[in-house]
């Protein structure tokens, strides 16, 4: 192959346009040159990438790796639940919103019962624990899908992180009422990074039962992992992963990139990193004449208001971004190769077009 | 890292125990190289691949990637079938026997109809058209489900091919009863190797509606393709693969290995090798006293009956293989990066083992 | 069996407290009497009734018989549906409220988007042209399912009725965006019954594709109707049907109760009757110190909120009826066999106890 | 209704052809004489008929009642499976041949493991123990659905009854694998009049824990009840109904005529008077020239091959049977209403048209 792509410009539309960090393709390529590995996860690499989440984790969890974080989510949902059974979780959730109607699809039918009414927190894409006692209380009759899990995302869909007092506090409310907790830690570096908390604190210490790892966004080129805290949930899941077209048959490809992402905390600084240009971002975006920033980042996401000419103004310059809701709300999202010269180009550009 | 895995030596339990081939990994590289990507499959190299898939098949198929076989072979029929209808395969079909069910599961229950008592040709894995006619004609009352498509692997479970004439004469037996044909093409390099035909030749041109190609026993990291030549069969096909979990959103890692693979023949040329190197097997194994090989490798397996006490004394030597099936059956792989010297190793031992 | 059970007082918690009307049962007598039929369908009953619905509807409609009306909803719908699609409905639809989950689990997944901000149709329990327009156009990508069905229900479950027109907006709106048209018609002899029109003129006239046609609510004693009046889409509905656990066995059982309430009318004169019982209701509920009726009965049902005091002296002289939102709201259902004097009795209770 | 059907012949292709017998009928009708009855099982007849076979099983079980044999089994059988969990049973269960996949609907995939090479007790339909650990012990790895269910059909679809002694011995092979045993009892009545012992002694004390007790074939005009012995089984197993559509409204027309049927002990009756006709009609089989009865029928079916001139010859009388396997099997099954007369009208023309 001769004619190589250019490289491209950095943008913000979200943090899994970028490529895989160094520290995880170094070791995709050592794992490569190991020669022949036995295949569906019988490798050393997936054994040693496992036993350093459980270091992580100061717990004997148990992990799997599936291949991206709507089957994560899925498959950790749907062992939790049976088809007549149902999810509590936030209106803007990834679950609800994005994965194409996934957790039905694995579940045969779970619904998701979306929490509404959230006032403040909803704003900020958190559930709440009223929100979860209403949604349990609401109905107990056979009509109507009995709850068994409370999912929360963390770092939440709109950029915002659940502090350990928050999720303990979910967590109460959900074990009082007999559901499971599940994560769904898409950017579960970036909230980690946030916190500067211990991955065992925010999760099962504050009473998480399965968390869903991405290593996607934070560097790796594919690859999540389902961490079970709650080891009874986790019973013949290698036999749902199987089935469910999710076990890789060359599992240390998926497996090797978590050591190198994991080894030296290459993931917190990942993280840490994507942060600060979000960071670099926000307060570049409060100068902004006319755009009004929703809530100071604690991710790696800048959510805000821009006048409808200036984004199509930026549009029109090759700039890319999500308008996460309808009229005029816009996310921006740094990765972990997120330079501060690309922040700085978007703003300068931000700055020159708007009228 | 410092400490790297030792190197291993090579095995000949499936062709999934090698590593990514130098093309394929190459191409992953440069694509994390470029920048910045779209993701789901909206980036260069999912379109360039794509392409390439159209230029090798001669025809303007639609192209989709999904992860692995399973997922592949499973989204496929289901986009075939409904949950009522059934699917028409060999005992030894993967889709039977090593899926855990996907089939099933993706498609909401459509059963696998097993075509029995197919004397010469079930001894080499492969269906007939007079195994379709019989399942289809057996029963058409609404207590079964009604067949829809049948299933065919190229090359077979059994380590054979099936000619041009009889992909033609079982695509003529489906049409007839309006079945639709499905080939399972985990090693269809392997059978493209063999025949030395045109792609076109024994897919689309043959009959053949869809083909789920595989790409990781060939040499990727991770990765299948599922070519609909029957476009109609695709309609709404993105929204399935994203539902079940399949949609990869780095999607440049899958698709520019893709491009490695196919650029200047590789995946030919990787799947001829790994064939190459059965033959020199078989040819060996005809030698070893008390092993009766079944059939001379069309592919890139030796399938042959050992005594027990060699098998034994090659697993007590390190040698890793399957046995296929109850007994005394065993599968010998061979893949892309199979070496003479790993196959004279493993002769050597089967010499020297053997009592 | 001596010991019969009292005889009840009659109660307005729901229509399907009601037994099976004369009519039905006379028919199912008969049917008894008729010696062997063969099963599944295959007897005279269910041709004759079929017939029936034909000649009612005035086309050559295809008929499916299930036991009740989650099933038929459900497996209508996912007739319309593959598992990563979607169908829109209110926000009381009882497909959403009231069905476990079982449009979910038959689709295997296809989600329900709930229209929102109805405003003053929302009220009354009304989808309306434009929220249909406003979530189908909502999203395209393939992150959420595709909308492919419009659901309402004919009469609604808030005591409301579509008028043709409203209908014919719908369904113009729903074909307008490629959506096919579905009702769920568990009452729809009410429907009928208000708007003193054919029975075609409210379905496929006005361009609905499928009606589940309820029997049990009319006096049936179990059994719904699945009325496709596009035949297209009941395509192999047969096996769906079987499959899915709806094929009765003894089908006449099922097929000659509605018959007899076929013949002659009876559905529609057991329907104008419970409307008018609700009239009654109605009327005398308007004089009752405190209660608010939120609209006038165009059905079967009356909807008011009744002070909490008078609900539960009413619960506590042993009246039966739903609370169907949270807070005061209270819903008065009359069935075929309501009598004059149980109205008279309810009514004169809520004078009495109202303080 | 003026122009009621003619009465028909008695017939022997099903014991579905038949009607509901007068004992149910009159139950049916007792209830529909109660007045208002609170819907979905809260009626008093739910109650009553549930306690009755609590007394009937001499144990504190969990019964819920289901509108057919399909929905029973399947609904049973993915209480006790995940998807990717596998079934046992024979290559003629009723869940294999003729539920058109529904097990592997409701389950969401659950594969039937069809045991083979029964040998003798293959030949009359019953599973052994030894084909039981033959499947389990055959495979164990993630690539195979994990067996975690025998199923048994007593009397068996041949025609057969287990003894007491065989479903102890099947009990303590699946025990020691951790299966669950359950027990399609489409015809359990049949079976238990002819084994002359206790219900309780053939399920639970022999270690059955879910057996589907069919009311339909047995003389009820729809209905069939799920009785779980083992009580964990059942958790939340009334949404699980709820949601597969299988929770009649009226349910009173369900359980009722279980009343009539338990009451008196007209269940036995019925099955011993059917069994007895089988018994005539195969005595009297005996004496026709060139039928070979392939065993003596304990439950009420006669299987036997017949020439095929004498095959078309009673069809084209109008007899109706059916071929229950390819080639001259014939099944004639008798009913809880078929007469003496009938059986020999049917003797006579074996003999009359026999050449």
């Amino acid at each position: 192959m001769k004619n190589t792509m250019n490289t491209t410009q950095q943008q913000f539309a979200s943090d899994n346009y970028a490529g895989a960090c160094p520290e995880a393709l170094q070791a995709l390529l050592e794992a490569n040159d190991s020669g022949h590995e036995p295949a569906y996860g019988d490798d050393r690499w997936t054994e040693r990438s496992s036993n350093m989440l459980r270091e992580l984790f100061e717990i004997d969890c148990d992990v799997y790796y599936v291949f991206n974080g709507t089957a994560a989510n899925s498959l950790a949902l749907a062992a939790m639940c049976q088809s007549y059974h149902s999810v509590i979780c936030t209106p803007v959730a990834h679950i609800e919103t994005d994965e194409c109607g996934g957790p039905e699809f694995f579940s045969n039918g779970s619904k998701l019962l979306v929490a509404e009414g959230l006032s403040a927190a909803a704003q900020r894409g958190k559930l709440t624990p009223e929100a979860i006692e209403t949604l349990v209380t609401k109905r107990s009759d056979i009509h109507y899908p009995r709850p068994k899990v409370a999912s929360i995302t963390q770092a939440t869909e709109l950029g915002t992180v659940y502090s350990v007092d928050e999720v303990r506090a979910l967590s109460w409310m959900a074990k009082k009422h007999k559901l499971k907790l599940h994560m769904d830690g898409a950017r579960f570096a970036n909230a980690v990074a946030h916190l500067g908390c211990k991955p065992a604190e925010i999760t099962w210490k504050a009473g998480v039962d399965v968390l869903c790892f991405g290593g996607t966004k934070n560097g790796l080129p594919v690859g999540e992992a389902v961490v079970f805290f709650d080891r009874e949930l986790s019973q013949d899941f290698a036999w749902r992963v199987k089935q469910a077209g999710q076990l890789a048959s060359k599992m240390r490809f998926i497996s090797a990139p978590w050591v190198g992402l994991l080894d030296n905390n290459t993931w917190l600084r990942n993280a840490g990193h994507a942060n600060a240009m979000a960071q670099r971002l926000y307060k570049g975006m409060l100068q902004i004449q006319g755009v009004q920033v929703l809530h100071a980042p604690e991710a790696n996401g800048v959510f805000a208001h821009l006048p409808k000419a200036l984004v199509d103004a930026l549009h029109a310059k090759g700039w890319k971004f999500y308008q996460f809701i309808a009229g005029s709300g816009c996310r921006f999202m740094c990765a972990w190769d997120t330079t501060q010269a690309s922040v700085d180009a978007l703003l300068a550009d931000m700055h020159s077009l708007n009228v």
